[in-house]
Parts: structure tokens; sequence; C-alpha cells
């Protein structure tokens, strides 16, 4: 069997997420001396390329009109483009990935993903689902680091035809990432969960800024807008694909959020402290509680 | 004139707020050789008052029934009290200032103390209006933290009977503590902004939490959902107090953010990807500006 540190790698899209997963395997994976594996990557940033290379984090480059030649060599390829270049990316590569590989995704979305790349799927190319649950405001190659992932949750979406050995070689890399809790789950659930701890997060902290009368409002801020609000710095096009991709899902987190906030809203009215001592008590325990899950 | 380190500084209420003011005060005022000013300290908890005198940062330690000894002796008294306590305890000890004691709270909503305390207020008794700007999940003396302060937000509300020369030992000495950016408001002004940038968040994170499904949804987080809630492990009495003191202000802006959230919303169910990421690329450009007035 194929052992980690001997395997091609090939990153598709170098940006922060591409190029913190490059650093991760090199730091982790491809650290021993007897290690003969390789990273590939491929990105339009040809800026990224150049500094990953120059940094030693990958032994080659590729542009887009060359991303097929080194398909061609990847024992796996980590596809880390939006979902609709993910999928885009797949159909058109169908012939290129090699025999027996491995090819994961990072998209934040999946049963998007499920259903438009089941065409488009070979019988001796294993296609993982998982989503790294890792994020912030930051975004490009000038800000991966390989310590990124340090604590974090993965989340693996096995299917049908997923190999076992296959699974087990990814958990095995993402634990060396650094990820320390692997979730398994189907793409329903995923994105029913996403929906709520990611994108109706996203959708909050962008409501909250635009009802900001001005900018200067953080000259009254103690950190709790701040940590509200940091992930309002956020990137459109690729949020914009994520909820509408998740619509279903988000409309309907938003409902209930919307329900809770209403309730909150009914005691602060009434003036009912007792009822709202109560809601805030049941607050902080679930919160205490949920602490408790977080993998860090 | 008075010199800091040469003053008697006396905290009411020894939690994580005045606890951490006394250790900043200790190490940043009263560090130096030739200091002559002490420290003294009262509060409802013994285990508080023993453990910061064997920390060796208050100097005597009073209960309940011996503030009013403590206060005749002090030339500057922070009040680190909830609301409704501050006034209780500027009522119950009109008498026992010192003259010419400068008098500072900590409370989060002024117009109800400006309200309530005019009528005990002594005219040789300086009552400065104040509020650090610093909070988190954490609680008590336990927690507190001399460096809490570090380049927090720290907001004055001068009031006409105000010396200008006690105004401005107080600015000093807040500036001693670590806070690097002092704003000064009035009162109306104060709980209009507070009531967005500390209320409202503390609302919105708390019907966060109450729409999770459950208390597992943090293994499916990629730190979104935990930075939006970690204020949620909320002081629900305090809380509750805070809400309800500054109603009418607080109810005004959940209003104004959940229009935000229709918009959102509308958005979403449309499927108008153009005006979600032109709404999303605004929120982007205003959080970035918003960041360049926060003090840290």
């Amino acid at each position: 069997m194929m052992e980690l540190k001997d395997m091609t790698f090939g990153i598709v899209g170098l940006g922060i997420m591409g190029g913190s997963i490059a650093q991760a395997v090199r730091a982790n994976v491809l650290d021993e001396p007897r290690a003969t594996g390789r990273i590939l990557a491929c990105d339009v940033n040809a800026q990224a390329l150049n500094k990953a290379k120059s940094d030693g984090v990958i032994d080659e480059s590729y542009d887009d009109s060359s991303a097929a030649d080194m398909i061609k060599k990847c024992d796996l390829v980590y596809i880390c483009l939006y979902p609709h270049a993910t999928i885009d990316f797949l159909a058109s590569h169908k012939t290129d990935f090699k025999t027996g590989a491995i090819v994961t995704d990072i998209s934040g979305v999946k049963t998007l993903l499920v259903e438009k790349v089941q065409s488009v799927l070979r019988n001796d190319v294993d296609f993982i689902l998982g989503h790294p649950m890792a994020g912030g405001a930051k975004e490009g190659y000038v800000n991966a680091n390989g310590a990124y992932f340090a604590n974090r949750n993965y989340i693996l979406l096995p299917q049908p035809w997923n190999k076992k050995e296959n699974l087990d070689l990814l958990k095995q890399l993402v634990s060396a990432m650094g990820f320390t809790h692997i979730v398994e789950t189907d793409y329903v659930n995923h994105d029913h969960k996403i929906a709520f701890t990611s994108q109706l997060c996203h959708v909050i902290a962008s409501a909250l800024v635009e009802s900001a009368e001005d900018e200067r409002i953080t000259e009254f801020g103690g950190g709790s807008f701040e940590d509200l609000t940091r992930i309002a710095m956020i990137n459109a096009p690729l949020w914009t694909e994520l909820f509408l991709s998740n619509k279903k899902e988000l409309l309907g987190h938003i409902t209930n959020f919307e329900k809770q906030l209403d309730e909150l809203k009914r005691d602060i009215e009434k003036d009912d402290a007792s009822a709202l001592e109560a809601y805030l008590e049941d607050v902080r325990k679930k919160r205490i509680l949920m602490g408790t899950h977080v993998a860090k």
C-alpha cells in the first residue's frame, strides 16, 4: 500500500486553503529524510506559485493551461477551489486523473457537488468529499500557514464508491496536517449543519456591520462587536456562491434565528426580567456545553 | 496637586473588573519605589479579598459592613458594581466620601445612572462617569488580570460638575492601566452606541446559541459560530439588568439589525447573486474601515 510520504500530491488552487495544505503536507508528511513524495500545484496566479516554489513548499508549478499535465502525475489531488469551480474542474479533467488516484475537495457545500459530479466520476478514481473546518478573514497564498489547521475539525462525507483504504489514507493525511477531530457524515446533514455554523454566522455578521450607523462605531467597542463581525471581512463572490448553493438550509436557519431574536425582543419589550434571566441562564449553560465539543 | 502614585485608591467590588483595575494600578501606578499610594478594596466575597491581599495587590480589605470605613480614607473610589448596585452604593455612602474625593464607576448604562444619582451627589465630591470597554466570558477576581485593559477603549462622560483636573487625573490613570483610546461623549450618545456595540451583540449571540439544534453542533464548527457566541457564556443577572436599563436604544438597534437581515434573506430567496455580492462587498469595505477605529 502507498505511504503518504512517498506520494505525489497535486494542489489545485494555491490560495489560503491550498497553500496552507501544501505547507502542512510539506512540514508534516514529507519532512522525513527517506520521503520521496512531492507536491505539485496549479493556479492562475504565477506570483503565488513562484513564492511557494522559492519557499521550497512545492516542487513543480503549473498554470491553467498545463493543469492536465500535473493531474496525470498525482496520486492525490486536492481541489481547493470554490464549489462551482470544483465541479467544472472535475468535469474538464475527467480523463486526466491517474488510475487509482484519490481526489478530494474542500467545498463548503456538498449536496450540489454530489448531484453534479456523479456523471463525471470514474470507477478507477476515488473522489472523497471533505471539508476542512478552518477559515477566516484572510485570503491568498500570502496568508497561507502550515499551522493553520492545528486543533481544527475536518468533515468527511464517505460515499458508496469510496474505498476504505483511501478514506483511511486521507484521515491519516488530515491528522498529520493538524486536524484533531474528524467527523463523518452524509452530505444532507453536512449542508444542514454548515448552513448553521458557517453560513448563518456570515449572514448575521454581515447584517450587523450594515446596521452600524457609521464606521467609527468601533471607537465604542469593547471586543463584542469586533468578535461578531471579524468574519464580515468577507470574500463576497465566494460567500454569494455558498449562500445561494445552500439556500434552503440557510433560509431555514435564518428563520429559526429570527424566532429566537423575537422572543428576546418580546421579553425586553415587556420588561420581563425573570423570563429574560431564565433565557440567558439557558444560553450560558448551552454555550458552555458546546465548548466541550470544540476540537481545540 | 495630588499625584496618582501617592493616592489611596478604593475598589468597590473585587470581581474581574475591580480585580483587574486593582492589579493594573498596582503594577503600573504604584510600582515605583517612592510611591506612597495604597489600594483598599471591599467586597462581599472574603475569598477574593484574601487572595488579592496575599498576592500583594491590595493593602487593606473591607466587607459590606465596613465599606464606609474604607470610603472615608480614599482619594479615588472605583465603584465596580452592576448599574443598580452602583446607584444604591452612591446613595447609601453619600456622607462617607472624603472631601475632594474622585468617585468613578464602570457601569455599562449611563442615562439611568445620571437620572438617579443627581440627588445623592455632593458638591465636594467629584463623580466622574466612565466605562472601561473590556469584557468577556470570564468572571470573578480569580480571572482578574492586570494586563486585561491593554489596547482597549475607555469612554468618559464629562458632566458639568466635573473638575478639569480630576478628569485629567482619571485619564492619566486609565492610560497607565493600559487603555490606549479615550473617547469622550455624553450619556445619551453613550447608551445609544453601547446598545449597539455591546448589548445588541449579546442579544444576537444569545439568540444564535438558542437557535442551535443541539450542543454537539460545534463538532461542525470552523471558528465562526465559536467567535460569534463566545460572549454567550453570559452573566445572566448582569445582562438582564443592562438590557432592561437601556431598553429603548437596544430595541431600536434590534429592529435595524432585523431589517438588514431581512434584506439579505430576500436577496437569497430571490437568488439575486448580484445584489448579494454587492451587499457583501459593501460589508467587507465597511468592516475593514471599522478595523482602523479599533484601539488595538
